[in-house]
């Protein structure tokens, strides 16, 4: 295969079990070679969504041959405990046992909703995460971050379930819409701001002409990267103590924009483009970020076009939304600033009366 | 008060928390102290069911006052995602966050449902499990097995997730039905029998004595034994990868009896009667167990009165559901044989045509 190339690995520490990330083109046709050299126990059966399965099914079965295949619908409002149900149905009527794994091969809602059903299948089945957008490739995939969300809140069922094994194939990336592509590209932007001045800087250099699925060949470096970031942290610290906090970048507001919005207007990595705006302003006010910092972040952003419009949105109600979300304690909001390029901190203090205005000067509704 | 005698201790170790399970009476008016001195996480939450509520609600929340409390039906029917949502939605309502403690106070269903919502609530909160029955004092509250049913089999939806503290009162069980006091003393023979001699000469002198719900303080150091007795089985065989296994001990069949009749005409511990004289035969066949020794479970189990009839449940219908049951491995099953008395073996080589003709033995309709 002419995009076949040695794939990277990156090692991550979990208290429970530790696993590899291996990101490179030509992965998924070696896949049945590598789930048995990597140890992944059992007979494998595969959870994908229709979308995924009809561009990159041909692709994945070949790989995989003689696996049982269960279709759950993809998206946000989907993520839910009624298609939870729906996979483990599917896993009983599959006859899938203890030792089997299953193999999620999809967006971060698929890695989410699967991974959560692998670690409460019979009390855990072995999971493999096969993820196929930017933003599950450098983020949802890897730190074993798993779940559901409730009608009232996002992500609010859950657990920490290390995947036996990640696989990052730029093939899937390929047949991405330029706007799911971008999208990702904010979660890319999140990383380099909060946690790594120099992948900030390739992304200054960078960012125009990877910004195209076309190129996902190019992306693989900062795909990596990212991965690399986020291994490193959550080796540190799995179940979110303290430092894997930071991860959060953006998340608070952005979140926020996704409840008010029904999970429909914006994709996840676009309403984290409008959080890490207003996080950078509030940092900005507290005299924690410079204005050219700042402004090196907006200018990262910008480049990757026009963000959905939240003018429509009223900050007094983004703000209620963020006190029911599940980061509120004792009624103050807390959140990630940054603190300069490449690094961030965590604030457990801010109320609704800083927070409103500074929401307005973003673009929220005023009231 | 009268019946508040120093409480035994016992210690888990499991990997991610190690707790202790505290047996003795008077527990539950210290229950506040006891929370706070054992460094139960946060504020808290209690998760019961109507009846127990209605039963020793004054009691507890007298000890634990100003506490928000969610009622949820109890019994294996409700054991199920539908009721684990109200829960959820419950949690989300009492603005339970990060840090909090979710106290379980019931039988087994709520100690396992609230104990799951507990493991998989933001991706896990405190737990404290005070069981009421004798069934989740001496098995379900200890060891970390949380979970639901599904529709297509029992506990098929779980985790393993360490509660903070176990706290059993005898204080309960004296309200409990003499039918229910009852049917928690199979699983305490269960123990004896598959674990440890001493108990089973205990129970062969003081069954008899113990087996009412007004001397439920006799029973207290029974239910303590039982404890030790799990704690170091889970201790050494957390996620039940061996050892932990001898505790399904007449749970293969006891589990397809209740699949068979919905949860409705057995309780727990008599599905799990039956299934320890079908064990026990088919390791007489085998030559495992010799006569006299499954005379003595015989005799102990009858003690008890008379198990719910089986005469209607066809054997072959009966193999099915166990064929269904998540302890098939290869389409050949599962079972846990008495070796002796205090003594029990797993074999994973049991035929449908060994089978069939043992359950009919035991009293399963032919065919």
């Amino acid at each position: 295969m002419s995009n076949e190339t040695e794939p990277v690995t990156i090692d991550v520490r979990a208290a429970t079990r530790s696993y590899s990330v291996l990101v490179g083109g030509g992965l998924i046709s070696r896949l049945r070679a590598l789930l048995d050299a990597r140890g992944v126990p059992g007979p494998r059966v595969i959870v994908t969504s229709p979308t995924v399965w009809r561009l990159h099914g041909t692709a994945v079965a070949a790989a995989l041959p003689d696996t049982a295949v269960i279709e759950v619908p993809d998206g946000e409002r989907h993520k839910t405990v009624t298609t939870l149900q729906r996979i483990y149905e599917a896993l009983v009527r599959a006859r899938v046992e203890r030792g089997w794994t299953l193999v999620a091969v999809g967006g971060g809602v698929i890695g989410d909703m699967a991974g959560f059903a692998a670690a409460t299948y019979l009390r855990g089945i072995g999971l493999v995460q096969i993820p196929t957008t930017v933003l599950a490739q450098v983020d949802a995939s890897v730190g074993g971050k798993v779940g559901v969300n409730l009608i009232l809140g996002k992500n609010l069922v859950g657990a920490f379930y290390p995947p036996h094994l990640v696989l990052s194939d730029p093939m899937f990336l390929t047949t991405l819409s330029r706007r799911e592509f971008r999208a990702g590209l904010y979660e890319v932007i999140k990383y380099a701001m909060a946690c790594s001045q120099s992948l900030f800087e390739r992304l200054q250099r960078d960012l125009p002409e990877a910004a195209r699925p076309a190129r996902a060949t190019a992306v693989t470096p900062i795909v990596a990267e990212c991965c690399r970031i986020k291994a490193a942290i959550v080796s540190e610290d799995e179940h979110e103590a303290g430092l894997r906090r930071v991860l959060n970048f953006g998340h608070t507001v952005g979140h926020a924009i996704e409840t008010l919005t029904g999970y429909r207007r914006f994709k996840h990595g676009e309403a984290v483009g409008w959080g890490m705006l207003a996080a950078g302003l509030l940092a900005v006010d507290r005299r924690l970020l410079a204005p050219a910092d700042f402004a090196a972040l907006r200018t990262l952003i910008m480049q990757l076009g026009p963000l959905p419009p939240i003018a429509d949105l009223p900050a007094s109600r983004a703000i209620d939304a963020m006190q029911r979300d599940k980061k509120v304690a004792g009624g103050r909001l807390h959140f990630v600033l940054p603190a300069g390029i490449g690094s961030a901190t965590v604030v457990g203090d801010v109320r609704a009366t800083e927070l409103g205005p500074v929401l307005e000067r973003v673009g929220f509704q005023a009231g």
